[in-house]
């Protein structure tokens, strides 16, 4: 049996035989949730029997449909609490998105979409979540995704209690306050419990006050009642500023034992308390019985969901900027002039993909100062809230944008990896922007050092980076980033740097995943990092004058990538050499040395890099002190040619 | 010359040669600070221009003085704001807490004391800041230390007001709120300007409804006037609840061409502004040339501050537990034993460090809750605030206690990256547990495996992680790591294991970065990492058995080290194989692949790991879809022989 959709409420009120069916769909999807959670043995049962009547009421009102699921032009439903994942399938089951047997036999085991935490795998679901407070976030991504395309929909954020403490979710509120959305309305399920206990002794957080000084319209209705809920929805939507209904629910909600506690958080309630339940709400006591003997038979699932895919922009690009061999400019500002061009080529330009423009009070130092002046109703300040504008700007492309969000390294990306793990777990396609990267952030001391860049994206599977070494090749590879689809990180230093020829040449393309050689030596090989590739040219050019020693030098511009072919071929040398102004122990000095060691390759190996944390001076002076300059290397050559 | 520090508000009312006196000191300490800038030619001059008064009345007021501040009785100040770096080390001097020519010639040149922002090798500043946000987390971390050593003092937390939209600073408020402190104060310099202009148009944020909403309470001065600073802060002093101070200031006071605007938030004025304001200062004008002809000289600057070590904790320790061969249980029990047994064998002690434990809502699982019923005085509910929880954890430990956070691993580690790399920059001491790692968390799904805890750490440089394989050894190495000095992360999964025999023997001690050789064989070599050496030992034990094939199995619970006599030796056998629950590019495969390569080491290498986010299901079947079973093991071997 399918539900309505009510699609968009056009309705005055609920008719009796509406609420009839409404709450016996509430009926099933609590009998179905639970026979999930007890036949996995695994669940969150308690947090979904409080969450029903919200999913029923936002399901049915929203403008989301098994039909139009797989496109833009819709509204948006975030599931914050993802724990209450069988309350969540059970209902879209009811709305006709999921087949309920699948789901019921299927949950939380490997290889089905009916994962623990709810993924956008399952159509109907637009986010995947599980770590608590970036849902609002998620939501807010989306929301401004839909006004930058100009659709007039709604999104939707329904949230647990317990997680309202996340600092990422106040970020967010604020955000949406200072963007004027009045397209997102949050729901909490207000059920009073979290794992530890009643949410006023665990840790006390008054929500509606806190809402309420970020500036949301704050509700309250009884959370089980679809009259209240639907009138609550109604309400937020026609309102000019964002809103927040705090859903007053019971823990447990029709679910016996489960009731006002906080024990059934996250376990099945076992066999007994199970039957009890069903027999209670009517159920099929037989039900249980046919999933467990399917799942003993370990089967694997049909079903493993949709495919997500990350947006394929339709953009304009311009002629390439060049930037000829007897000038210095730094990286940062060939990024922000490729930006501009793109930007102003594609603005408000009906078909053209929206570019999407986020900035944590760092413009003009990230150069996308003149991008804010050109498309201004595209560039989303978000304030000193590195967290929450992680999320959104993830789930902007999600939503439809070219969503690019520039940062210091330290901010944009140590301060919010696992925003960007669930983004690249997303698949959300947005790209990242990092300057000031490495030791390159000038005398800012230790702690601005973004040092880590290739050692954190290299735990992620879906992220690519791109590190340039100047500002012809910064060009090319910012036009590549923003034509291909999917989860990219630019990262540059401060400073400026020389033009490398090769880079300046027409015919120069940049291809992901080569290292490009750039000298060609017999007697060893220096692999380097992005900008750290001047350096190296300079040591193989002064080895050469003075002491007529040839060595090969490689720029490495997608560090995450081993190029086999020219790793095969530097083996084949003295000594490999990394050079890099980053962790030494996490750059591209482990990519090499596993694809020596995978593919059998030897020769003399020294890597070079960050064994420490680094100074407080400029970044030349920084770099000395590492030993990171062109005597650095040589001496590190002569003495492993004499070796 | 030097101000009288007040020691703790033994005063009424300042006398007008105070104020006269203090008032001189703001004048030196605007004049010297714009000098350091300027002979840097880089700082933030207006933000340290608002705080001057700020931060001479904080250090004039509280029990921190040049004798006892390498001591842990007396107050602590924190400086959120870090950037103010300049006027914070002229106001030392003030203080006598440093030497201002040393200060004004050195500011921000590589290996000076005196960084960009502060940092604690600066005799007064209790902790290293520059990512804005983490400073009130700090003084809650000092402020519960305080209380658990039983010393009546305060802490001192000066921010800014552009960090006030930073989520983190809101969860610190409800942790100082939820634990009834009354020995923690906050002073904002409300200037209302940040990088990109004024407060109010970049993000608004309603500071005072914030605040008050979290419980604090709340007080308004203004921020130039000693006096009124003076009273507020003694007022907040004898208050029962944490208080927070809101000082108006001007952005750049006394600043001129710097005077309310945001202009010279982050760089030098120019020469020409410079003698501009020092002659409206009264400042000498010769100043700045004695300076820059110093600078020119570029000598290394002779003080690089004073060293900074983490607590060597007084503890009594029980016998060690053990777990016979015949049983199974999870390593995290094993933990929780330990910490609970040394918890109540030093609880409230006299000259004991006390242990201070840290829940994010997950008591029950991570294993503290039996802490918590023995020892329920140290144990600090943060509820679902992560990157509070870890700053405060890390502070704490600075602040003279053993201090323990307990988490998932993707909650503990990858959502507070950045907080424990400032944990680890103030070498602070603090010890991490991470239960429910890799793939072994059960059947909640992608988003909540942790497979990067090494990779994330190996970015650090003072971070140790130790995996342990079976509960024996996990006993063992709680044992060292509660005794040991450092920041230390213990990683464990979730399922009850095996007992290793090796590790049940008596005899058997841990020793740091020593992998043991469990088996002996000339066929090949398997490195595993932690909880996955049952599998390896299986995969052994059956290669003998059916192909009488003998390899080697290497417990690795220090991930982090390479144990370059075991891969020497490894490396004369047919092959390596590294078998880990972890991203395969960033577990000990890359750390045994760069110890092959610096030390020209090779044989077949093969690495078996997590190449893609796991699935959701029990750990078991995760972990064969990953194919990181006995039988994949053994796959793999033979086809390494066959090769």
């Amino acid at each position: 049996m399918t539900l309505k959709n009510l699609n968009g409420l056009n309705f005055n009120k609920l008719s009796e035989n509406q609420i009839t069916e409404l709450e016996q769909a509430a009926k099933r999807a609590r009998i179905n949730s639970l026979t999930m959670i007890q036949g996995a043995n695994s669940g969150h049962p308690a947090g979904a029997f409080s969450s029903i009547e919200m999913l029923l009421s936002v399901y049915g009102l929203a403008n989301l449909t098994p039909e139009n699921a797989d496109s833009f032009d819709r509204d948006n439903i975030i599931i914050s609490h993802g724990h209450v994942s069988a309350g969540v399938y059970a209902v879209l089951a009811e709305y006709g998105f999921v087949d309920i047997e699948d789901a019921v036999k299927n949950f939380r085991r490997c290889k089905s979409a009916f994962q623990g935490h709810v993924v956008r795998e399952v159509p109907g679901i637009d986010w995947s979540t599980g770590n608590l407070g970036q849902g609002l976030s998620a939501g807010v991504g989306y929301a401004l995704a839909q006004r930058a395309r100009n659709y007039k929909g709604h999104v939707y954020v329904l949230t647990g209690d317990g997680g309202q403490t996340k600092g990422q979710l106040a970020e967010a509120r604020r955000v949406a306050v200072n963007e004027k959305l009045n397209n997102i309305t949050a729901l909490i399920d207000l059920n009073e419990h979290q794992i530890c206990g009643d949410i006023n002794d665990v840790m006390h957080c008054n929500i509606k006050a806190l809402w309420e000084a970020d500036g949301w319209y704050y509700i309250e209705c009884n959370g089980h009642d679809f009259n209240e809920l639907f009138d609550a929805i109604k309400k937020a939507r026609e309102l000019d500023s964002p809103c927040v209904i705090a859903c007053k629910t019971v823990m447990g909600k029709f679910g016996g034992v489960m009731e006002n506690t906080s024990e059934y958080h996250g376990k099945a309630t076992g066999e007994k308390n199970y039957y009890d339940i069903i027999k209670s709400l009517g159920g099929d006591e037989n039900l249980l019985a046919s999933v467990n003997d399917y799942r003993k038979k370990n089967l694997i699932p049909e079903y493993h969901g949709r495919l997500i895919k990350p947006i394929e922009p339709v953009l304009e690009f311009g002629e390439r900027f060049r930037y000829s061999p007897d000038i210095k400019t730094d990286n940062r500002s060939a990024f922000g002039n490729v930006l501009t061009q793109t930007g102003e080529l594609n603005y408000k330009k009906t078909n053209h993909t929206p570019i999407l423009v986020f900035d944590c009070d760092l413009a003009p130092s990230v150069m996308t100062a003149n991008f804010k002046k050109s498309c201004p109703d595209n560039f989303i300040q978000c304030g000193i809230q590195e967290h929450a504008t992680a999320t959104i700007s993830g789930a902007a492309a999600a939503g439809g944008t070219l969503s690019l969000w520039a940062d210091f390294g330290m901010f944009g990306l140590d301060e919010a990896y696992n925003q960007h793990r669930l983004n690249d777990i997303n698949n959300a396609g947005n790209k990242l922007v990092l300057t000031h990267t490495g030791l390159d952030v000038g005398e800012d001391g230790e702690t601005h050092q973004c040092i880590d860049y290739v050692g954190l994206m290299r735990n992620m599977f879906g992220w690519k980076i791109l590190v340039p070494a100047d500002p012809n090749q910064t060009d090319l590879i910012t036009r590549w980033m923003l034509k291909t689809p999917g989860c990219m990180c630019l990262a540059m230093g401060r400073s400026k740097v020389d033009v490398i020829p090769e880079f300046y040449d027409e015919d120069y393309k940049f291809e992901y995943g080569k290292a490009v050689k750039l000298r060609s030596g017999k007697s060893g090989s220096i692999f380097a990092l992005g900008y750290m590739t001047q350096t190296a040219l300079k040591a193989a050019d002064k080895l050469k004058a003075e002491s007529n020693i040839d060595v090969s030098v490689y720029c490495v511009s997608c560090p995450l990538e081993a190029d086999i072919e020219a790793i095969t071929e530097a083996a084949e040398t003295n000594f490999i050499i990394t050079l890099e102004d980053h962790h030494v122990r996490t750059g591209i000095a482990p990519v090499i040395a596993m694809a020596m060691a995978e593919n059998n390759l030897h020769t003399k190996f020294k890597k070079l890099g960050v064994s420490h944390y680094g100074l407080s001076g400029s970044s030349q002076e920084v770099r000395k002190f590492m030993g990171l300059t062109v005597d650095g290397v040589i001496e590190n050559v002569n003495e492993l040619l004499r070796k």
